[in-house]
């Protein structure tokens, strides 16, 4: 798919076809979120593939805003390394484009996906981090639930030209 | 361009050549950026436009790693406006998604492009909300230089396999 209309296109899936997603797919789900760029290119992030369906309930229970988890086919949590981050206070960002880029591969392969985010919670970053035994210096930043979309949200517009500026605000 | 290809294709750009970017380049940049997916879809961002010389270089003096602002055809800046955000904290990583957005876009039409990071620097945060004349609830989280590039930067591996981790840490 191309990648404006991947861009303009992309919308959340919150409700997918039973069935698990390939793993040559997941493969360039992954290969997607490495090629973010990130501060000092120190990449400080990890990801932890979610396919157990306990663990997906489980963390379902853990965040009001992401129920969904329960019937998604699978989980990518985004983990920032504080340890990797040269600069701290960056790594967020990276961490941040990484997930974006899971979403766009997603869409272009098909499959349909939700950002629910868990970072800067306080509550969800502590549970998460419990449920799948992160070390001391991992944060839980964001968890994409996806699979092959039970419907086909249509694209609305969003630009909001209102808020562009030129040269000064 | 095949958004996966653009995803891996995707290399910062820190030379230019000489030329403006066309307006249409500009609209279709400033699309992207408002398609990002954001925290309870508030598109808490707002971007400004830089294409003058002046501007771009008095940016370049407050950025030692955006040094190359002096040389670059244009910049957009975008700003977190913290007004917008429903949950304090998460629009941060909204602005990065928007970031990355235009970087992927930007190279698939043909730009080179590099972020360079204001938030969280707080000196850099500062000088370029003065210079900008932002809003006091308004933050710099990232300013993208574009053109078309100077250079091809090849692509390399950035698979990091040993960072996935699967059900459990």
């Amino acid at each position: 798919m191309d990648t404006l209309e991947a861009i303009k296109s992309r919308r959340s899936a919150r409700a997918w076809e039973p069935g698990s997603v390939p793993s040559d797919i997941v493969r360039e789900l992954l290969t997607a979120a490495f090629y973010a760029p990130s501060t000092s290119n120190q990449q400080p992030w990890h990801v932890v593939v979610v396919d157990d369906r306990d663990v997906l309930s489980r963390a379902a229970a853990l965040n009001p805003f992401g129920l969904m988890a329960a019937k998604a086919p699978m989980g990518l949590l985004v983990c920032l390394d504080k340890d990797l981050e040269r600069f701290p206070g960056t790594g967020i960002q990276d961490c941040a484009a990484a997930t974006q880029n899971i979403l766009l591969a997603a869409h272009a392969l098909g499959l349909g996906a939700v950002w629910t985010g868990i970072h800067p919670d306080p509550s969800r970053v502590e549970s998460f981090s419990a449920l799948f035994g992160l070390p001391k210096d991992v944060t839980p930043v964001s968890f994409v639930l996806l699979g092959y979309s039970a419907q086909e949200p249509r694209p609305f517009d969003r630009a909001r030209w209102g808020r562009v500026h030129v040269n000064h605000w």
